[in-house]
């Protein structure tokens, strides 16, 4: 089957959800795709001093939620998927979060469970737990930024079901694009990390954002790679199908050949 | 602290344990180190046509074992501990296995978890699960060849206090080298690859091994990556000390931050 994903990296501004989502709409004016993604905390950006400084930014799980309302819009207009992360506030918590919206409405949100650095600051860990919906015939799983060096994010989402993962990012470090070629090669999955780019600076930090969003293969082919530091809309077609195929040899399934008795937990 | 790590690329020979533990000894000659890793089945070498054309040429776990006996003296001589991979015959099962032997007798057997291909023909599944064994202070792990590919493997290892992962291998996959640098840099640990080289041939199957033994440190620094196609004796130093950190921030630690409530078994 063929099935079309788009990455947009861009570099969100914080304090302004309306500015980004001007951007985001910018961008996605003409695509027509089957899944969209964005960067980690799409709407605000991600420097803030505290909780309260980001929770005006911050909004529910709901369609008619600011942010979420204008990425349904783009799913209408684009007919396809979009998952995105954003700043999500619930209950008097808030949440480093990714919601995944179709046409038709929510799909599925997720929320970071593992957060770094000061983002423990702002974020309670998610308590969602790794999950994967389903969007024309194909499943597809979410992750956010740090919990590439988990291998047991990944894994527990192709053990779900995940044919792809959609993975928004806002990287620091440089050796997670690396780390998902892995992530695709040990589960055989599509991997789509939406990295941002540009340079943020709040009392004495300066975070520069590693850009390089990238797209790869099951057998651990790097589809696409964007520039380090600029804004790109990228898309590509791939065939889903190809990660329901476990078998690395005629002899040798990833995950038949699983022995979980022998297993750390 | 200082640690000397060895590896021993070479070829070994089938049907001829005798000619394997020459070419060992020859390489081995003058080399003083802490650990020598040798490749899987450096016994035997690999393709055979049944369990009984293997089993001539395994032997048990015993320090009185042509292989194992040949390897302590060695080990005594050089003052390390030698992991090797070998081909074990116990109670009427065959296993690909991989010895620890010190100058002091052997310290661990570790049986492969994950059998490739063909050698499901040959060998039982190992029963031992991941071992890891101390040697001068240093906790030490191994595994091997195809174990690569299940990030469990790793993890298992580094979680039960493995600093340096010792990885026989008979490669002929090309991703394996890559996913190490990530298996080093999701578990903050030393890994060792000693891979073979040459050709087999039977029966019509003709195996290249890809050489290229590896030497990783916590950071996903690759130390030493060997040609891939010659035989090579290499050691270098290092401060195995550094897998004693796990932390990747100051406020993130690779392993107190799993959530292992959210994750797949």
């Amino acid at each position: 089957m063929s099935f079309r994903i788009a990455i947009l990296q861009f570099d969100p501004v914080r304090n302004d959800v309306e500015q980004n989502i001007r951007t985001i709409e910018h961008h996605l004016a003409v695509i027509q795709a089957d899944l969209i993604v964005l960067p980690e905390l799409a709407n605000t950006g991600y420097l803030y001093s505290s909780p309260k400084a980001i929770e005006p930014y911050a909004e529910e799980c709901a369609e008619s939620s600011p942010f979420i309302s204008a990425l349904g819009k783009l799913a209408q207009q684009s007919k396809s998927t979009i998952v995105a992360g954003y700043a999500e506030k619930a209950n008097k918590c808030l949440y480093n979060s990714a919601i995944a919206i179709s046409p038709n409405g929510i799909l599925a949100n997720y929320r970071k469970t593992h957060l770094f650095h000061n983002e423990k600051d702002l974020f309670a860990p998610g308590n969602t737990g790794f999950i994967t919906f389903e969007w024309k015939g194909v499943s597809i799983g979410m992750m956010i930024c740090f919990d590439w060096i988990f291998p047991e994010s990944a894994r527990t989402l192709a053990l779900s079901g995940a044919q792809i993962i959609a993975h928004p990012a806002n990287l620091v470090l440089h050796l997670c694009q690396d780390a998902m070629i892995t992530r695709s090669v040990e589960n055989r999955v599509f991997t789509v990390t939406a990295n941002r780019i540009g340079t943020e600076q709040l009392e004495g930090t300066s975070l520069d954002f590693t850009g390089r969003s990238q797209i790869t293969d099951p057998f651990g082919t790097v589809l696409y790679q964007a520039p380090k530091d600029k804004p790109v809309l990228h898309s590509l077609e791939i065939d889903p199908d190809l990660a329901l195929n476990k078998d690395i040899t005629n002899r040798n399934n990833l995950f038949q050949d699983r022995r979980p008795a022998f297993y750390y937990q």
